[in-house]
């Protein structure tokens, strides 16, 4: 059994340090470069933060496996001991156009299972935090509840634009029978926004960084996770994963079978 | 000649007096009706600070006039003496899903012609104002510069749902052709977007209180406000509204014939 209380005041004070390392990264400029495509970027912020995450990581726990955003290698989820998945900068897009709406994000693993997962709203300072080995989320010293399980017609909800765009999984439904559709472009953020029942969902083509720690918080609370699309066992491949209130979920998967179905 | 400097005091003072009335409010059930359909809310709150912003401007501006959104009276800006256009809560689904995310506006012309705008993100405490009654705009104290002329491709945009929903004004290429889409619920929270060069654009269908405050703030700021659609005198009419960029403008615009030629 593992220490989880020493475990998680580590990560805290990397983010701390973290978060401090990224304001002052944004009074310099920042180096911008394109990875798959011209809107899926990287700065020199997202490197710089992943590797002193690792660092420090490292550091504490030399054994652990770790699997990060800007140095992907195939880890399974099964090994034994501990595995950290980072995401240094979630939502790229947005530190760099606008320097808000981004997120730091660590996921724990220990002996296979999610014990811990870590969102961090970086120019809000809001910290979310808990998962398993607490059976509780706090944002900051506040304790979340399980948000009410509200309908998609009673909500807002959050899909990825890719999927509005091309109408995949029949968004464009979800989105007019809810009470309203919106984009932030984060997933830390946008997770955060169902965490805090803001939104009653959020419907994505995400990677494990980006999903990671936003599951763990989501399951703690009683919410509802689930991947849409085939099961992909591959921890590098993209999963669509939705991210909801249970009656919501219900809902909106009833409204992309008829899609499939018609 | 009026004193602006002393009916910005004035309006300032308002601001915060119904800010701290909003707060309180967030402790309270709010009771929701709904106005042309099931997505367009109003709250006791946007009534009572409409009542409120009346009751101030009567009391020390006895002969303006007035235009608020949910006390509606067909008035043209080209009145003689001041006029006041009220957005008690813009954003009220946010307001009511949220707790978060929504603005309160006023605008201010005199003699037909705009002279103040003003903004206030309520939840962060950031008022946006200005105008050419003294040719700057700030946030709080802090002066805003002009955004940079940034090109569609180089920023991100923000359309409302319906046109994307429906693909009106050739939205879905506009937002495919951009950095990425973002959707945020509330006209004043876009424009200050747009204001702070967070995003090159904002194209949406708005009354005279969701713009009337945005564009004297990004007119003042020397970005470009075009009606996209047929030329409209009612001021109680909906617009058609792109507020971005010089260069942005032009390839919407090129992007909106492209489709109307094709």
């Amino acid at each position: 059994m593992k220490d989880f209380e020493e475990l998680d005041l580590k990560v805290k004070s990397w983010f701390s340090e973290a978060q401090n390392f990224i304001f002052k990264s944004l009074k310099n400029k920042i180096n911008v470069s394109t990875k798959t495509d011209r809107t899926d970027l990287v700065t020199n912020v997202d490197k710089e933060v992943e590797k002193f995450y690792i660092s420090k990581i490292k550091e504490s726990y030399p054994d652990a496996k770790i699997l990060g955003e800007e140095s992907k290698k195939n880890i399974s989820h099964q090994d034994e001991g501990l595995l950290f998945i980072i995401d240094p900068i979630d939502g790229t897009m947005n530190f760099v156009k606008q320097q808000d709406d981004f997120a730091s994000m660590i996921a724990i693993y220990y002996n296979g299972k999610p014990v811990l997962g870590y969102i961090l709203e970086v120019m809000k300072n809001e910290l979310y935090w808990g998962g398993p080995a607490f059976k509780k989320v706090f944002c900051n010293d506040i304790q979340l509840e399980q948000p009410q399980d509200k309908s998609l017609i009673e909500g807002l909800v959050q899909i990825c634009f890719p999927f509005v765009l091309k109408n995949e999984f029949n968004a464009r439904e979800i989105a007019a029978q809810s009470s309203g559709l919106r984009m932030y472009g984060s997933a830390g953020i946008e997770y955060i926004k169902v965490l805090e029942g803001k939104c009653v969902g959020y419907l994505s083509k995400l990677r494990t960084w980006d999903y990671a720690a936003g599951n763990i918080l989501a399951n703690t609370l009683g919410l509802s996770v689930v991947n849409i699309d085939e099961n992909k066992n591959d921890v590098l491949s993209s999963k669509v994963v939705l991210i909801s209130t249970k009656k919501t979920k219900n809902e909106i998967l009833s409204i992309i079978n008829d899609n499939l179905n018609s």
